[in-house]
């Protein structure tokens, strides 16, 4: 049987979850692609795959939630220009926080670079991205698509930022910062052991006030040209790179 | 006099120019939004600018080439979702190349990944960044908006590679990739001295056979994690950052 019709139903509950209301309540997400599916059924099981005939035809492996779809139904499901045709009910992972090295997000807006960073921060390893409640979805079409399947590489965890923080702290973790604080040391300055958290603010104010305040230590990466700032996702990947050289030294 | 009309002729013309053929043809291109005017006009003459009687009202000094436009002609010519009403159509600089650092883009697509490049080519004071002809152009007004003013800074060449490569290196400039090449060293292994010319090649397949051939060293950033590789936006920002680190030292 396959469902042609996108005012079937059980297509428009899944078409929900795209948002972050219906994720939050439903404790589910939608993921698009060969990759990220095939990606995602080698580190969790999916609550149901759904595929059109053609999209289908690549699934290695059997599995018993298995819904085919019209290559229509696929369009109205899918957050991209040429979808490939295939999609994976996730459920939403309940973490608990371990240490290790975290990424904090701290009401950070875009999704191309949260999913970007989720990235950068599997590449180097970190135990795991924190979005505050205030950041953008990390179950958001266009973060799970930059990301590239990192987010099933380590802990995403979303909640509120002050008790994560103080956790941080209990485990003697020092929580960086990147305001541009006159203290503000470069990188190869710090005295630092790991494991440590680096907070990012948003794109345009930067840090909360209530975040600042916690922060231990600023970092900054000196300009040299006229560019007063980097992109954020660029900042994130630099500081990751430093922090991890100066730990190897 | 106000504009008010999306027929009219010469702004059907200045709609033209967000085409890449029509920027080349007509060798001018748009920019959008009061912070790039203001850096655009503080760097090179525009040859006119096109605000709503709201934006112009910001304007600061006058101009000779001024036009009055309606919001909807306004909503006409802009390439974002909430218009600030204010535009300047900018002459393309005839460069001819200096020594120094230089960035090049062989068959770069993504116009996001481009500007934010070239934000960060600014931020460490780059000679300029030199685009082949299959790469995105630099005059996309998505790259103009990720590069947030920084075209202005450095040098913007569009141009056939291999003649500037065999320039550079009669310069005696050494020329960096990127490929996973067996013999690809981490920066800080370098033998490196400045100036020096990194390249970065297709999102999807890397460099070209052609370019891969006149690297004369490949580099690469070790990963500790599951990614495999970053984007590359966050690549360019690390390989900057490391290697002004180590002709530091």
């Amino acid at each position: 049987m396959i469902i042609d019709s996108i005012q079937n139903k059980h297509i428009k509950l899944i078409k929900k979850i795209l948002t972050s209301k219906y994720q939050k309540k439903e404790q589910k997400y939608l993921i698009e692609g060969r990759n990220l599916v095939d990606e995602a059924i080698h580190y969790q099981e999916p609550l149901e795959i759904l595929a059109t005939e053609q999209a289908a035809a690549y699934l290695s492996g059997s599995t018993d939630h298995f819904t085919l779809i019209s290559e229509q139904v696929a369009k109205y499901l899918s957050s991209t220009v040429t979808p490939e045709g295939i999609f994976a009910v996730m459920p939403i992972r309940q973490e608990t926080p371990q240490p290790g090295n975290w990424l904090i997000f701290d009401e950070l807006q875009d999704p191309g670079n949260a999913g970007t960073i989720l990235r950068t921060a599997d590449f180097f390893d970190y135990q795991g991205v924190f979005f505050s409640p205030k950041s953008v979805s990390p179950y958001s079409p266009k973060v799970l698509r930059s990301a590239q399947g990192s987010n099933f590489h380590l802990q995403v965890v979303i909640g509120p930022t002050m008790p994560f923080i103080e956790q941080l702290k209990s485990w003697g973790e020092l929580v960086l910062g990147t305001t541009l604080h006159e203290q503000a040391k470069e990188v190869q300055d710090l005295d630092l052991n790991e494991p440590y958290a680096l907070v990012l603010g948003n794109e345009g104010h930067g840090l909360s006030k209530e975040i600042g305040a916690t922060i231990d230590e600023n970092i900054l990466i000196p300009t040299k040209g006229h560019a007063e700032s980097l992109n954020v996702s660029v900042a994130a990947g630099i500081l990751m790179y430093a922090l991890n050289i100066i730990n190897k030294n």
